[in-house]
């Protein structure tokens, strides 16, 4: 075999390559992407189908005069390869190493960061504007998949960039899915357009039969000509996207080099807005992630040989709980219905959707239409469960409060991957939903420290009868995962707290918590309390409503406060304590607030970055003791190697 | 002339009318509309647009068991009108009174409340489902303008609609508006569909030539199928919401009852998506509302003769000095931009449009796009300033998050409209907004007090490096507006507070205030220094960074502390400072925070509701009287008809 991979450090180095030479360099590098992610996880599935495409893109283009903008960004490592991070590899995701997405900071041929879906159209429309306007050279090309075509977001830009014609070059990405099967009507259509023979002869046959037609007089000619004009809209032709107002080519075989830049070339000749349809397979040119491409989209550490995890069988996650749990209640209780936004494996609503799939909906990459679709539900008398990430939640911030919170709606909104998420990094991280979710009104919120509470709060969350938010972290539940009969389900009072070490008077301290913070928390007090400080422990359960009456005792009787949370520190749990004593005229004697500052964290691994912000218990320990003036104790309580 | 509308007091009645009766019927609702909104204000343009629409939907069909959404829902008069609330339009919009738009604690008839665009297929999609699975009756109509359409969220809603074929029928309102004239490639297809004679004549063509087509056998008959079923797709027929999986009727007189009613009955016979494509006139039958829909669109009172305010014309807005200011300073820096999500008008960005329309971009109701669009502007090099109102940036939370702060980029969003908006209520209030950015890192977030701050902050945002949001409220600005030249502009420290009445050693009371209410904090502050209380006042102007060595010099210093502000106590600007003191340790002695509590805030006037929550001048003097236990001295230093 060749070794052109080894001489290439930048895409000066590719461009020398002849076209010949391309499938070879696109062999090596699934070769060194199998082999890298295989040992550092990542996403695998969408990078392997993108390798043909990037390879013709910047052996085609001239980037960073010309841009390539990477949609999700997830199906960039390619890009990434060939712009001179090759070496970066080994460190791919880990701290400090280089991040699985397009990022500005890591390359000038990064030219639009992202993570979330559905941006790049947006930004594409945003530069060739400023190109317009400032005289610039050089071609933009947003590279997006058919998933992240089903979020609304696409759809504005589409409608605008074909409105004002803004001379931008879209490639849909057709792989026929997002990170699970698509949904949509759109889909559907690109199917159509992928697959359909009768279609293609359909064309045929019209051609021909327009020649069939007798040709009398000037009347029928104007007519034909209004019949090939109306042919051309046909849908074969890509109608849809003609319609909005994109000059349609395709479909192009998407692992065909040469056939992706004589392409490249043809739209270079179309002025305004022109859409690729590319076609490639996820995972292309590994048996095991075609086959599977849902579970190689983003993976742990394997091997290679038949892809199979190198990780042990881990312990249960929160988002397994919530899919077994829920389902469960749906057995006793048919009117709940569970909704995802394309991410059914990622939440553990295939769970749900296996044991009722006649109440299960998935509604593609579309936050904002799954919250008011299930206020819709919830008005027909369904009690519908959304499940979403904290970071996609963002995307449905308005129908949140527009169509749940303001309307009362009785619905539950499972806020997963809540906290650092780890190797996904800034774009993931779901560290500001106390935030933006504490100032709704009538909202309920609570955060699940570990496996047994989950079920409980799920449970209670969705019986109580308004909007409720239930918060927990990405990957293994604390505690231990008993799973529980809807008989052994009990509410908890809304807005109750739990002392789960008991607040006696005149106390040394006092850590006030919530969610995932709650265990480390009374590990710390523990080893405190066994030092002889005397240490009481509040599970908060409930960011909203707050309960006062244990939170304005723990802080009348403590001299040190601490407050523990997995989020931003601005407006979060701690921000909520706070207000509670200044409107109570309550003064806090000393208080330290555990989160995160004011900045973005980066990617990780989820145990690493905790322990820098010292969310673990050694670094709420460590906080409590500065606060009681006992620093230097640190290494004698809890010795390094204890955590 | 008949008085039909006199005995109609709930759909009872209408449907007793027959169907020769409904438009003289309309002729009374128009009447109606135009004497009482005349007097109170609301919109005017969109209402007289749907009456017909209304009467055939309501005659026609059994509410509330058929359910009708109304999106926006500032199109819903008649509805309310027909059913049950023609009395309550005396205080239509005002405080204790009903709502301008649907909401469903006023009506079994409003099925879903709404305010914000774009949500009434995703809400009609949940309640075709919910039906299903609960095994319940009625026909269910989304209406929905064609310029709601241009908003993602109806896209994710069609395509999902479409892909399972839920059984809902879309009233597509196409009256060429959204609240100015509309942008984008739909827009100029529903244009194409509704006016062009020679599409409707190639449909007539077509089938001519279909028929002429020689008969020779088999095969040809089935091209002949094929040939039928592409033209099935032919853009005649709206093709693009066939695409979407809906059926597609229209386009349909919106004025003409009996056709109306004629296309519903055509409707319920299709099972699967409908999409009704109903061509309305804005502000049909009134001549001024007809000529000037968008000034018409939402009015105060006005005299019916010739559509003249009744108003006296009243101080400059804040939109008025923001578009007027932009232009100047864009008038010195060929690089700035701006942007609007279909609020040319409402933000003054129409303004800068005159003045710079090659630099100048409206993007239709799409919020999410606006602000990413604006940082691919801004990664090629402009300077991107994008004015939306406080309770639409919500539509555009994660973007800002994930598409501007995170990637650092150089933008500036003025946010309109922050604050208490008077009588469009609950679902327009801009109150979230300082708890929903305030956590953002990289983002630098002030608030204008006044006219003249206005503009020198509009300046201090545009030429700060870095993601920069300008917040101010709705309606006239305070203090005096003198237009300043770009050379007079100077930029504001990031960061820095203004102590506008010192803080010295041993103060009675600091007022720490921002925004809104910087001047009535003053003005309580004098009448409470003229009385003998030692009251000082600090204008934060900056949310994020705060000035923490003037606040915690405050805290220091001041006996009491008042913090007001025009925006939700959780997580804002008041948390902000209590934050600060509890990280650096300084205790607070007593503390009243003004501001709005858990709670949404209804409609009423401006300045009514501010008094209630005592964000004025008085209301800041009673607390802070009451803060110094001298709260029975209010009436004597404020007699209340001074306020």
């Amino acid at each position: 075999m060749n070794n052109y991979l080894s001489g290439i450090n930048g895409i000066d180095d590719l461009k020398r390559l002849k076209a010949s030479q391309l499938d070879d360099l696109a062999s090596e590098i699934r070769e060194f992407l199998l082999e890298n992610i295989s040992k550092t996880g990542g996403h695998l599935a969408s990078n392997l189908g993108t390798v043909e495409l990037t390879i013709a893109l910047h052996h085609y283009l001239n980037s960073p005069t010309d841009k390539i903008i990477w949609d999700v960004g997830h199906q960039a490592y390619t890009h990434k390869i060939l712009t001179g991070r090759k070496n970066c590899f080994a460190n791919l995701r880990q701290k400090d190493g280089i991040s699985g997405y397009p990022k500005c900071a890591e390359s000038p041929h990064d030219i639009i960061g992202a993570g979330h879906s559905s941006t790049s159209i947006s930004a594409a429309v945003g530069l060739s504007l400023a190109r317009e306007n400032l005289d610039q050279m050089g071609d933009i090309y947003a590279v997006i998949g058919d998933g992240a075509l089903t979020g609304g977001m696409a759809f504005e830009a589409l409608n605008h960039a074909g409105h004002i014609g803004a001379d931008i070059n879209v490639i849909l990405n057709d792989n026929e899915m997002s990170i699970s099967n698509n949904v949509g009507a759109i889909s559907n259509y690109l199917s159509t357009l992928r697959n359909d023979p009768t279609l293609k002869k359909v064309k045929e046959d019209i051609e021909f039969l327009i020649n069939k037609i007798p040709k009398i007089g000037k009347t029928v000619t104007n007519t034909v000509d209004r019949v090939k004009n109306a042919l051309k809209y046909s849908f074969i032709q890509g109608v849809l996207f003609e319609e909005f107002g994109f000059n349609y080519l395709g479909p192009i075989n998407g692992h065909n080099i040469i056939e992706l830049m004589k392409h490249f070339k043809q739209a270079e000749a179309i002025e305004g807005p022109v859409l690729l349809h590319v076609v490639t397979k996820k995972g292309k040119g590994y048996p095991p992630a075609e086959n599977n491409p849902d579970k190689f989209h983003g993976v742990g550490a394997f091997n290679i040989k038949d892809g199979s995890s190198k990780k042990s069988k881990s312990k249960a996650s929160y988002s397994q709980i919530f899919g077994e749990t829920l389902s469960r209640m749906a057995a006793a209780d048919e009117k709940i219905a569970g909704i995802t936004a394309a991410m059914p494996s990622g939440t553990g609503m295939e769970i749900f959707a296996k044991a009722h799939p006649e109440r299960y909906y998935d509604v593609g990459i579309a936050e904002q239409h799954a919250i008011t679709m299930s206020t819709g539900l919830a008005r027909g008398g369904m009690k519908p469960v959304a499940a979403i990430y904290s970071t996609f939640l963002q995307r449905g911030y308005d129908q949140v409060i527009h169509d749940a919170a303001l309307q009362n709606i009785d619905l539950t909104i499972a806020v997963d991957r809540a906290g650092i998420v780890g190797n996904d990094g800034e774009t993931h991280q779901g560290l500001f939903d106390y935030s933006f979710l504490r100032p709704v009104p009538n909202l309920v919120m609570m955060a699940a420290k570990d496996a047994e509470q989950m079920q409980q709060m799920l449970y209670t969350a969705v019986n109580y009868q308004g909007p409720a938010v239930l918060r927990y972290p990405r990957g293994a539940a604390a505690g231990e995962y008993v799973p529980r009969n809807v008989s052994d389900l009990k509410e908890i009072e809304i807005g109750k707290a739990e002392e789960l070490i008991e607040i006696e008077t005149d106390m040394d301290l006092t850590i006030l918590t919530v969610g995932s913070t709650v265990l480390p928390a009374q590990k710390a007090a523990e080893v405190l309390n066994n030092n002889g400080y005397k240490t009481a422990v509040v599970d908060a359960r409930f960011i909203k409503p707050l309960d006062e009456e244990i939170i304005i005792k723990a802080l009348k009787n403590s001299k040190n406060i601490i407050t523990a949370e997995e989020q931003v520190l601005a407006g979060g749990f701690s921000s909520a304590v706070l207000e509670l004593a200044a409107d109570r005229g309550v003064a806090i004697n000393k208080i330290k607030r555990i989160g995160i500052g004011d900045e973005f964290v980066t990617h990780g691994g989820m145990d690493q970055m905790k322990k820098e912000y010292q969310l673990d218990a050694r670094g709420i320990l460590e906080n409590a003791l500065s606060l009681l003036s006992k620093a230097e104790e640190v290494n004698e309580l809890w010795p390094e190697k204890k955590d």
